[in-house]
């Protein structure tokens, strides 16, 4: 049910999908959705919840938690690649959230905490001499959100490319850069 | 009269934006628009072109159309994010078509166009040997314009981050990557 909710909401927009529209895609009545669930609000909080969940869960992995800062980076972003391939749906729905409701604004709002994790933790790889420290930390999280994020935009499961791969990309691209 | 539809069309949306509100925001009458253009679609077609029109002129740039590939798509990265900060509403519009009209399904089809010159470049510049061959032409292509195009989504005019410190960090992490 969550499924077809996502992709109701990412295909017409959450406020111009109906519960009568939620309840013709799963070929089910509306009272047979309120069993489940209290309303279109509640699909959107469980959506939400499930991206962010598996984002944050990111940066209390055990071997996360351990590392030096440039590696706990390294495997958040791997790890975010992941989760974006396998909740493309779900994450996508969370990136183009405008923030019209409580709801909307909550998961806002943790995203930006997540964000600001990720931030620090590149700061701390600039402090340990990690990282270089021409680059201001701020702008470096943005830009590498914006590569990360852009997968939601232009990936196609099944297009033969793998997260493994992607991520090993994103990870040379973002580390190491292009050149040869 | 550009200018303020596109903001319109941004905080709203194109399709939400009649040519009433366009004239309540300019403290003008509707036909004193209409003596201008033909109607909203027009004014949609002139900031696209506007947007676009600035993007292609990077391609044909006399010291772009002379210098070795990754000389090229270097200065390219760096004029499309003087271009993105200094039309940031434009190309805002830009990124955010959906494709519902022909004029925005045109304006696609020149992003696109674009889009394809840039991974031309980066392709050029890995057969020279002057990128790295371990990273996929295409994915690296969409992971720059991801970096790129992010700056419509945070960045903030007037807020102490140059066009030229933005783009040197832009450069800085592609081309060399974050690592110190």
């Amino acid at each position: 049910m969550l499924s077809v909710a996502v992709q109701a909401f990412n295909e017409r927009g959450y406020d111009a999908t109906s519960m009568g529209e939620l309840a013709e895609r799963l070929g089910t009545s509306k009272s047979a959705i309120y069993y489940h669930v209290s309303g279109k609000e509640e699909l959107l909080r469980l959506a939400l919840e499930h991206a962010l969940g598996n984002l944050e869960r990111l940066l209390v992995q055990p071997d996360v938690v351990e590392a030096a800062a440039t590696e706990r980076l390294e495997r958040v972003i791997r790890g975010a690649v992941h989760v974006l391939v396998q909740e493309l749906p779900f994450v996508t729905l969370l990136l183009r959230l405008r923030g019209n409701t409580d709801v909307e604004r909550e998961a806002l709002a943790r995203r930006r905490e997540f964000d600001h994790a990720v931030a620090k933790l590149v700061e701390e790889a600039i402090e340990d001499g990690a990282l270089r420290s021409d680059v201001d930390a701020r702008t470096a999280t943005r830009l590498l959100f914006g590569m990360v994020n852009s997968v939601v935009e232009w990936y196609r499961p099944g297009g033969g490319l793998t997260a493994d791969r992607l991520a090993d990309n994103v990870v040379a691209m973002a580390f190491e850069g292009l050149r040869a």
